[in-house]
């Protein structure tokens, strides 16, 4: 078997090579391309992704894989790599080829759609395009006989795993929660929010740089630069890029920017390097992922620990702005909750109600019980029942999004909430097996909560799933009560609520 | 024929996309990319490569260019296009897969071989390597077997239809001009050197990029970089991108490598836009690519009429260092002539001979006249007899270029040579035609000039040869002459020279 675990191992070293190329082309796309580039971009970036998916979905690569599926006495890192290039080129094998030309133009012509919606701020100019996506998605579904539900292969994309029937009951969970504590949070006294100022641009960089540095971002196999949204590319296992935004008037968009990205970087840089080349050097999940950077921006980086050791450094940097502000007023300022229009803008509480909006949304228009021209009314009607809130536009509701527009309808939300859920999972994890991750992070230390996470979730890649990640490193299933529990007790504490 | 050019034309457009994808792949890692993240880097841009290659000599592409060869009515464009496919897939296709990669081989393991040679300033340490190199490029050679000359087909790679019966005599003409001349400027007073002093990195690039802009390099389809060594990468039509390098204390170095690269990007920026995605929209040859480079470089930013305009200028950006320097002293310090050691350190005058020793070298190892182990002494020998100074070391003599270390031994140099020959002729003609280009100069307008450039060179990319060019252009053959005449005008006038 060692011969054709190598010739297997070197088949997908190049199928990432290339697909690793095709990142390169994207980080310098968003970062420092000339935008009069982006036509050519767009053709080099095609003919790469086309190369990457011929020999992914080769003949030749599924009898390598025929060989070796059968092959006894792998050892576990090559166990890995077939188990995880076999659901790979199954799952690219079950699709039709024209099908997946028909989605990619959709998906072109639907962001286009899109776009040409949201200056007419009409969502009526995108229906149509909306509509074809949505049939696709189905179709697409539909190349998985077995699903028992019709989202399930659309949420097995970037949750490998998960179902409607695992997610939706701990969603209607999480929701039950949710709203009461926001209205809770509401009825409290409305806390100041961060000062605006002046926050130079070099000088907001260099702190981000130094927090990243703090929690474990490696600058020598990264780098941070700017881009308008920013992302996390793994452009190989020594080379994790992550972008930051900056508003010259307020530290916090670029710092919990850099932080949050720099916790996707820490798992990328984590992985195991045996894995490196092959497609086992990736995160588990999208949920997973997001696990990473939300520990980081919202249980590390928005906690009292930290701030004890930042703060006095952040003020010594901002005086103007944050000289009169003491600990506590800046602690509920960097936490204030405010029930929002945008859920990329949602603070930590009212964030999830964004997004399980979405995921039912995404449901019930898979199901058919949602048409897509009604649409809008049933996102502000959900807006209100949730947040109190009333979307006064198509912009700022239903339209504001590109996920539906640019890919499947189905599947593209769920992560970001599993990730929030499965972050205080970890963090309570870790903390009970090292009681001195918080007093360490008080002092500027968090090779503590690294360490651990790297030994428990980073360093197997897709070796393991989400779910078992989860499972060995806390004991138990998916499950949001440490979320709750967590959420709580901190807003509990700083608004004073009536909470347990 | 419609449809098969439109067929080819899709095809070349793939080719041209890899190779583009592989430009920002290289660009990135001269500029951005990680150290740590170079070993990755290799396999992407092989598996990139490797897959350009297959499909630039698959016979597909040779059925295809039948057809076209013999087609009529194609327009000038579309003959352009098939006669440069056709030289390529024919080149390509005369090298036998396995020589292509013993030499790809050969090359890494030499290039490892110069830089131990170099660790011990030892030529002996790189003696085996380089002669296997010359064995290959010999070997490549003979692939074409009508050549006059063993190093025709290798200065064929990089100055298409130049030959050594065309090239050796202009340079040895040239030479016997220019040995005197260096030997006449060394007998004048030595004028003083560009003062140091303190030259902020960001002003030398303010400054920088305002001469590019001011010359005609499109900021808005380039950008300018920091990298080692500066270069220019055209990523498409639309994406010219140019790097310079910093010396804090000496403004010239960033200037005049940016004017230089500015040179060869309005070269890219100028081909017209019929051709591009294919191969007809590169430059000429070498020596042509050079020729830009050259001629703003040198036949203008380092001539008076263009710091009349913008000397003023420097010395307000650089008040401290420049401020007590008049014009006069300011033209014979960027113009000072020196023998001295290193090319890429050598004034205009002294130049040429280090790139004309190479080139008879290069001739001397190719025929056998010259053992590898022999080259050292050799080199020292010229080296005394055209400049007049000796290499102490071997690091300062034959192991200074990576050249032939990382490429054939051939046809790597006469392209410098041949570019400062090509930029006076282009330049007489230039002025012949708008006499106002000088006095425009003075006034900081460079249009006059970039204007006849493109319209005479720059538009045409390879669908004609650098000979074509120069013919259509300027009314004669390559001709050393007019360089010469500009030499001796300009350093005769500067130094006081008895020279005609």
């Amino acid at each position: 078997m060692k011969t054709e675990i190598d010739e297997l191992r070197r088949y997908l070293q190049t199928i990432t090579a290339l697909e690793q190329a095709a990142f390169v082309l994207m980080w310098d796309q968003a970062t420092y391309m000339p935008a009069a580039g982006g036509h050519a971009r767009g053709a080099q970036l095609a003919a790469i992704k086309q190369e990457a998916h011929q020999r992914a979905t080769s003949p030749a690569l599924g009898r390598l894989l025929d060989t070796l599926d059968a092959a006894p006495g792998l050892d576990a890192e090559n166990a890995a790599m077939v188990r995880v290039a076999r659901r790979d080129y199954e799952i690219r094998r079950q699709v039709p080829a024209a099908l997946v030309r028909r989605i990619a133009r959709a998906h072109v012509a639907s962001h286009m759609a899109w776009e040409a919606a949201r200056a007419a701020n009409d969502f009526a100019v995108a229906t149509k395009a909306l509509e074809k996506n949505l049939e696709l998605s189905r179709a697409y579904a539909a190349c998985f006989p077995g699903a028992a539900h019709v989202a399930d292969p659309l949420i097995d994309i970037s949750d490998p795993g998960q179902t409607v029937a695992q997610v939706g009951p701990m969603f209607e969970g999480l929701r039950k929660e949710l709203v009461p504590l926001v209205r809770a949070v509401q009825a409290a006294d409305a806390p100041r929010a961060v000062p605006r100022g002046r926050y130079p641009q070099a000088d907001q960089i260099a702190f981000s740089r130094q927090v990243a540095t703090a929690i474990g971002y490696d600058f020598g196999r990264g780098r941070l630069d700017l881009s308008t949204h920013p992302f996390t590319v793994a452009v190989s296992a020594d080379d994790v890029r992550i972008t930051t935004r900056v508003r010259e008037d307020d530290f916090s968009e670029c710092l919990f920017s850099t932080v949050h990205e720099a916790g996707h970087g820490i798992y990328e840089q984590g992985i195991d390097r045996a894995f490196a080349g092959t497609p086992v050097a990736e995160g588990a999940s999208a949920g997973l992922h997001e696990s990473q950077s939300r520990l980081w921006e919202n249980l590390v980086a928005r906690s009292r620990p930290f701030w004890e050791h930042f703060y006095p450094r952040l003020q010594a940097t901002f005086p103007e702005p944050l000289a009169g502000l003491e600990l506590d007023g800046f602690l509920r300022a960097i936490n204030r909750v405010r029930p929002s229009l945008i859920r990329t803008d949602a603070d930590e509480v009212t964030y999830n109600l964004h997004v399980m909006m979405r995921f039912d949304l995404e449901l019930e228009l898979l199901s058919g019980a949602l048409a897509v021209r009604d649409l809008p009314e049933a996102w502000v009607a959900r807006m209100e029942a949730d947040l109190g809130v009333t979307p006064p536009d198509h912009n700022l509701g239903a339209l504001q999004d590109l996920h539906w527009f640019d890919g499947h309808v189905g599947g593209a939300f769920q992560g970001y909430t599993l990730g929030n859920v499965y972050s205080a999972q970890l963090f309570e994890a870790a903390c009970r097996a090292h009681p001195d991750i918080v007093p360490h992070m008080a002092q500027g230390r968090f090779d503590t909560l690294r360490g651990w996470l790297t030994a428990n979730v980073h360093r197997f890649g897709r070796a393991k799933t989400a779910a078992q990640v989860i499972a060995d490193a806390t004991g138990g299933a998916p499950d949001s009560a440490p979320y709750v529990a967590y959420l709580k007790r901190k807003y509990g504490a700083m608004y004073g609520l009536p909470v347990a």
